[in-house]
């Protein structure tokens, strides 16, 4: 079977693309690693001498990612000009920038979820984040951005998860310091505009137990060690913490853990908006296949139905170099698959995902934005100097060394920071495409799109930072509240 | 350090008693086992020619388990005289027979409760069951009636953890099935009297969460994959269910997780009242070292300072038989000796313990009952019709093969079944030591001290039936409730 009609049939796909042998893994972590795939789950790989996007790392060697390649290894779909118009067409709200830019540019089952929705049915949507922080950045608000549009187009029921559970479990923070910046977080998403009588925000802490409790124990009882070994790379030496967690995450797809929205309602279906990476959980250890390794577990895999999993995170110190070279397996969106492969062996609905490119950091593609370095981000708490700062100093021009090379050659757009941000933030479509076509053909300079950029970044930040002021503890208490809401889907 | 003075420090002790080489255990699972220990563990083992007492398994060649054997090699200190006098002192109340005979003959840290209750101080006391069925026999109601007495005796608080939740992890049953047992047991266990003035009973589905959880999340923090591997015999094959749920057997163990009950009180001390031998978990799967893994392990403890800890179950085909003659690594109270290991790291009080022997099989020591066989147990549901045909047709009995021999002989109590359920429920310590002399010495036949047995345990059982008819779905709501109790040191 191909790999189209593979893909095609809904089953898993895993190519090899590079078969150079793997030095230096040791036999004995082969071995451990080809026991691995007890679980049904959709994978792909990447050749890391091109890039590398995991669930803990992404990197693009020449600044550039290649979604395109990312939705044909990956198995997911991509979101094209005719769903786009569809969506504009069911919700009588024109695309968001989001979609319109290709920046939402890839799916799971979206069509099913639209499918329901044309013919009067329901469903509702689910994001959230990990609180380990203060300070969010722009690129933390791109999900809740999107969320909320879909919200208000689609008129639907919104949960959002506060995973500070899985702060407590995994940085060096007590659970009150969780506690506390998961509430401080959710000032900030509220700040986003997200409608009360539709959205339930939630933190592990305060509600995982009853209905919601149920589901982590079903999908706790689908997964086993090894295949989460696979799908988050946890070892022997882990604590348990980390393996009890993942169905924590999975719970909220499933309108079942949520009896006070959707009383007896188990089979509502869910959509997830996110980015295609995921987290950065497993540190200090590779794990990898063989080449060797791969083709045995690939002969399996072709035998029995059961498909393999397998991830490369390569911060332990030495690891990266050996491997640097050879074929990876890696997932995206790793908690999501889990929820989906286990969904139907607990008989309840497999959650769709619609999920957006990464935002860069100011240097460029090849880094994650990173709160060790707070001049790779714009926060959602810098002021226009700060903005001004930053960008002018720190965002990666696409230009050319002089005025006089950049009149005669224009600017590089597919690294261009700059204009990468304004793809984002500025909402003017002919205004966009008048400065890169200016900017493409040199005769705008950097310092003149840089200024642009300064401004919307600075109206878009300024605008958060007057919502977010007033955000009361009350309104907070509002959103968390244990209640039914009857104009859910008015 | 010899092991006298290791046991006396408070260190764990590691003894390979036999040194015959394993037969076929492969090298591979040596190599897995031999990294187990990453958590410090109060550890012991037994000879298994000798006898087995795992927390999957108790068997005794002979039909005699050597009770002075177990608290010598498992670190826990023997009920003596003087302890039982001192509970009686403090409490003003006779000793309960299970302290009088040497049933509840072991404990950890007991003393440490006393000797705050003696200044003045509080503690509460934590037991349970895991609601895998209604049937309950006589060996279920054993610590539910010694917590009683020790709850009337001391006036202290009594959590008792239904865990509903394990037994949908464990077992082929529905969640709602698994809640319908948890409220079913409950009854059974409101019918041994409980003040509901001091006891809140729950179950995990409806009671994990908030500060529960956090508990749960603390424990699971510190307590590593390898360790749960080497206390619990949990694999690579086994769902997750099975690795995130010893945290919530822990929880109960410390005072925060109730915080309705004993509200800015994390340090209040917790006596639970249990078995030595502790559920059936790990099946299929016999994880053991060999001897020169013992050896190695043995010498990185010495050196190290850690200690270790190993599994041996026996129920996958053929390795019972093949490691049957060789040096085992047992453990016995699993959950709570790693509940005691995680406490001093999250800044929380170990529980103390109070142990019993094993309330045996009718058909003698060397097997436990079980709801397989309904023959093996008295249940609290059965007739005065069946509980005499059970005992008549099947408790093991000491006497001799005819009446000449038994006359001349007398009976071998130390196997005799009848005498040792008279001993447990008999409540005359008069009538029981002239029924052993009498028996001992071949006056008393079989068949007379079975009757007496009949009578004793028709009446504890009618009563029993008595208690539980009387027990109202109101009063299981009302234990249930999560509530202050304020007269519970009254």
């Amino acid at each position: 079977m191909g790999a189209d009609a593979q893909r095609e049939a809904g089953q898993p796909l895993l190519i090899v693309l590079e078969e150079t042998p793997v030095v230096g893994v040791p036999a004995a972590l082969e071995e451990e690693t080809a026991v691995a795939p007890a679980i049904t789950m959709e994978i792909e790989e990447v050749a890391a001498a091109e890039q590398v996007v995991t669930p803990w790392e992404v990197s693009a060697p020449d600044g550039v990612i290649d979604y395109d390649k990312l939705v044909d290894r990956f198995g997911c779909q991509r979101i094209d000009a005719a769903i786009i118009d569809r969506i504009a067409h069911l919700t009588l709200c024109p695309p968001h920038r989001f979609l319109r830019r290709g920046i939402f540019f890839a799916h799971r089952d979206l069509n099913t979820i639209l499918d329901l929705y044309e013919a009067g049915e329901k469903f509702y949507l689910y994001t959230g984040r990990g609180p380990s922080s203060e300070s969010l950045h722009l690129g933390h608000l791109i999900p809740f951005m999107f969320t909320k549009y879909l919200q208000d187009a689609f008129k639907v029921p919104l949960v959002i998860q506060l995973t500070d559970d899985e702060k407590f479990l995994w940085k060096n923070l007590t659970i009150s310091e969780c506690k506390r910046l998961a509430r401080e977080n959710a000032k900030d998403i509220i700040a986003c505009g997200f409608d009360v009588e539709r959205t339930f925000i939630f933190t592990d802490l305060s509600y995982v137990g009853g209905a919601f409790y149920e589901n982590v124990l079903q999908v706790a009882k689908h997964v086993t060690f090894n295949s989460l070994r696979g799908i988050f790379g946890v070892t022997h030496e882990d604590h348990i913490g980390k393996v009890s967690f993942p169905p924590v995450q999975a719970a909220p797809s499933f309108s079942s853990s949520f009896p006070h929205l959707f009383p007896g309602d188990d089979q509502l279906r869910c959509l997830i908006p996110c980015a295609i990476d995921q987290r950065q959980h497993a540190r200090g250890r590779t794990v990898a296949w063989s080449t060797a390794a791969c083709k045995r577990n690939l002969a399996k895999a072709s035998t029995n139905g059961a498909d393999l999993c397998a991830v490369a995170t390569t911060n332990f110190a030495g690891w990266a170099f050996r491997l640097s070279s050879h074929a990876r397996y890696v997932l995206v969106d790793p908690y999501f698959r889990m929820t989906r492969d286990v969904a139907p062996k607990i008989h309840l609905q497999k959650p769709s995902l619609i999920e957006s490119r990464f935002f860069p950091a100011l240097q460029g593609e090849s880094t994650k934005m990173s709160a060790s370095d707070p001049n790779s981000a714009i926060y959602v708490t810098d002021s226009s100097k700060q903005i001004k700062a930053k960008v002018n100093k720190y965002a990666f021009s696409g230009g050319q060394a002089s005025v006089e090379l950049h009149r005669k050659f224009g600017a590089n757009l597919d690294v261009d920071v700059p204009i990468k941000y304004l793809n984002f933030f500025l909402e003017d479509d002919d205004e966009l495409d008048h400065i890169k076509k200016e900017y493409k053909e040199g005769r705008m300079l950097t310092g003149e799109v840089k200024q642009r950029l300064i401004a919307v970044l600075s109206e878009v930040v300024a605008r958060h930072q007057r919502a977010r002021a007033q955000v009361t503890e009350e309104m907070v208490d509002a959103f968390m509240a244990v209640r039914p809401l009857p104009n859910m889907f008015g």
